[in-house]
């Protein structure tokens, strides 16, 4: 029993190791004279050789996802030490796992020989996984590197659109005759050695490649071994065309308990299996991006400890974005100077009504991209959450400005100001849901992300109206009482 | 070909054909003379009656995943009158798809006999699933209408907390002794007929019961069939443990691209199996339950159409911190109503750095909550986040809080708000960075969840630090220039 579910906390020890390892020869390094430092480097390098070749080791017992683990949390001059230690084997492997951040990290130490190299362990759609991340030249020069065969399933993975089930999905698969019967499927699988690790069906086609259906691996070990293939074949099983959006084939998935699923182009030739090793990744990576993308960061962030220049750098269009609204709220807060100036406790009571209908919004928000993700929501019913959500902020606004306007009264004692809390409260919760529903409805109606940046546009537009509904009805009230 | 990647959209069109069936004949009976009414409800049941089969027979051709989408996506009434409409073979395996919130209104429809029927057409830890929806007298009720052995089974995977392997497992695996042949075990389980859907492995034990490796179906089927068990077994399969924890189980299937994993007890007596499907659902769960929980929203709202006065009052626990965070900061804002009057420009700049610190502060909790359920994160580099977020802040305060600090000399031509707008900034982001990372890690060291509510908090806590920093020291500078 090599791994488990714990096997995470061994390699935050090993990680652990790794920097206590590093910083202890840094601290060293900094401590010994600098006439001393010749004599030094030699028994230090005599000394961090035999470390090293000690880490080396413990690398070498550790899946390629561990690995790719281990240096995602590690610095990245860390990173590049230890990924000089890595069995240049296991390079291919190590660089599908790793984040695509990282990847890029790791790329831009290596040679063209290693990329060869690396290249050389993987299968055609892994390959276009890596290709992606390489730049022109040396992307030009792998693809160059390959078997005409191998290049021309790369680059036919590489044509498919990111999100498309085409370019998720896996060549390699294993085409049953459906003239055959089961015993000489199997003398055939058996003669082959192995089956390729991701296959879980066969699948079944005619003698022009026309796909038929799949056979079960059940359906092979229960029957009579004189069964033809033709007989057992299952039909009705789910199939995806290339181009059918990643999202649906992972909602199918889900939806039916899906293993591995064979994948015909528009003329129905198979042309490969999505399986679901591949949509876990997807899911996973879908819902990082949802989460990450909301509030402006970008997919590269998934490296927790980039470089701090270049995270700063990555949020500025939306903080750009985020102060032109800040801006604009404050100038409309400026147009009611005089109201503020006549009863000075509004400015203390104005972001009240804009919080909340910021976290409100919010929430609504939550509820849509929630429903987009899993195909529950839909133009059709779009309409009807946004009805729900107003009348939520309706009732909320009622009750609990009701609750705010008696603690304004209890600390104030004037009545105006509890009234504009009351009323304040109820037309901002109001608005707050259904910019929460219409904002990443109307995105995603106009063919944009609904997701990126929804919770900084939302949290801006609920914070410029929380405050111009406020001071609006103020102005309204303290004129007319 | 039955099912597709695309067929959400049908999908969708028959909810909304249910939608409008059910809406015309509202009309219908809303229209009509209320002394035809009798008569007309005589000719419109026998319309109805013949819509409704054919309902009815459209149903029946659906997946009972499909099932439970189209009910998830129906309001409250209609969704128990398709229910009712629904064969009650496929009641049990419709109530394991959809979402806890509806299940509930599902089974409060349902007298006990269809309960038990539903029962009766699952696996035992399926059955676990459903009655933990139950009243209490309905489980019992349950419980005392299944075998002893089932009943067993069902009352051992209900004693296995949430979130744990034990709570997420199958108990259906199939046991293959170590000591018979390939042959023997091919015989065997073509003896059986078939195959547990979800077994994809098969399980070695010793004549102990004690737990000794997977036999792969590649492995059955690529070596000769006089091998015994014992040679061919995989002794460093990945196992897990009852209580691993589910996501750290979840993790694992990531990382090694797992389909089916044995679940042994403390002593080594295998009890089940954990299989991707299972993984794929606790996934999603997982994900939809950050996504919501962060804006302090109930799993109970993924419900998406659940009544309002309900979804409101589900708010109501956060809407009460969120309130009164929002209260302090009006208090804050309150003990600078001096230094507001002298100035009241700085009513309406004092939002900007509150809200840009309200966003900056949701990103660096976006990347806690990321890492944390990625396992990335742990308390030895936590502090190494905040360091990187902090700095992050700095830079961002510098540089664009400087660019504030130009529009706003140009916009009041006041050189102390300038100064106020730089400083407010930099502090301002400096905090939002180490809350967004500390509020987080510290609610996970208490043993809380890191994520419920926490965007609320962090709002909060970063608005009223905001509006501190902002009036704070423009409280100084006005006093000191």
């Amino acid at each position: 029993v090599e791994r488990s579910g714990k096997q995470h906390k061994n390699l935050e020890n090993l990680v652990q190791h790794i920097n206590t390892l590093i910083d202890r020869q840094a601290l060293v390094a900094s401590l010994v004279d600098k006439q001393e430092m010749r004599r030094h480097e030699l028994v230090q390098s005599l000394v961090q050789r035999e470390k090293y070749s000690e880490l080396r080791r413990q690398l070498d017992q550790l899946h390629p996802a561990d690995i790719a683990f281990v240096l995602e949390n590690l610095p990245r001059d860390r990173r590049q030490l230890v990924w000089s230690l890595v069995d240049k084997t296991h390079y291919g492997a190590v660089l599908l796992e790793v984040s695509n951040a990282v990847r890029e990290t790791l790329l831009q130490g290596m040679n063209q020989q290693d990329i060869v190299g690396a290249a050389g362990m993987l299968d055609s759609d892994e390959i276009a996984d890596l290709v992606q991340g390489l730049s022109e030249q040396a992307a030009s020069e792998l693809l160059s590197s390959l078997e005409s065969k191998d290049r021309e399933e790369v680059e036919s993975a590489l044509s498919f659109p990111e999100g498309t089930v085409g370019a998720l999905m896996d060549f390699d698969v294993i085409r049953v005759p459906d003239d055959e019967t089961l015993d000489e499927t199997l003398a055939r699988l058996r003669q082959r050695g192995r089956l390729p690790v991701d296959s879980r069906v066969l699948m079944v086609v005619d003698q022009k490649g026309l796909f038929q259906g799949t056979l079960e691996m059940e359906a092979l070990l229960v029957n009579p071994g004189s069964t033809s293939v033709a007989e057992v074949v299952n039909r009705d099983a789910v199939v995806f065309h290339t181009d059918d959006e990643a999202q649906d084939a992972a909602t199918a998935f889900q939806r039916y308990d899906l293993i591995s699923v064979p994948v015909v182009n528009a003329h129905n030739h198979l042309v490969g299996s999505l399986n679901v090793e591949a949509v876990l990744d997807y899911i996973h990576r879908a819902s990082q991006k949802d989460l990450l993308g909301q509030v402006g960061l970008h997919e590269e962030e998934s490296d927790l400890f980039m470089p701090v220049w270049r995270a700063a750098r990555n949020r500025w269009p939306w903080l750009t974005l985020n102060l032109l609204i800040a801006f604009i709220a404050a100038l409309i807060i400026g147009q009611f100077e005089a109201t503020i100036s006549a009863v000075v406790a509004l400015a203390a009571l104005m972001p009240i009504t804009a919080n909340v209908g910021g976290n409100a919004g919010n929430q609504s928000l939550a509820l849509v991209i929630r429903g987009l993700s899993t195909n529950q929501l839909n133009q059709s019913n779009m309409l009807r959450l946004a009805r729900k959500e107003v009348s939520v902020g309706l009732v909320n606004g009622l009750v609990w400005g009701g609750v705010m306007a008696v603690a304004t009264l209890i600390l104030y004692g004037d009545f105006r100001l509890s009234l504009i809390m009351q009323v304040a409260m109820v037309v901002t919760l109001f608005m707050a849901g259904l910019t929460g529903v219409m904002v990443p409805a109307t995105l995603k109606k106009l063919g944009l992300d609904p997701v990126l940046g929804s919770s900084i546009l939302i949290t801006g537009i609920t914070d410029t109206m929380g405050f111009f509904i406020f001071l609006g009805f103020a102005a309204l009230v303290l004129a007319a009482l």
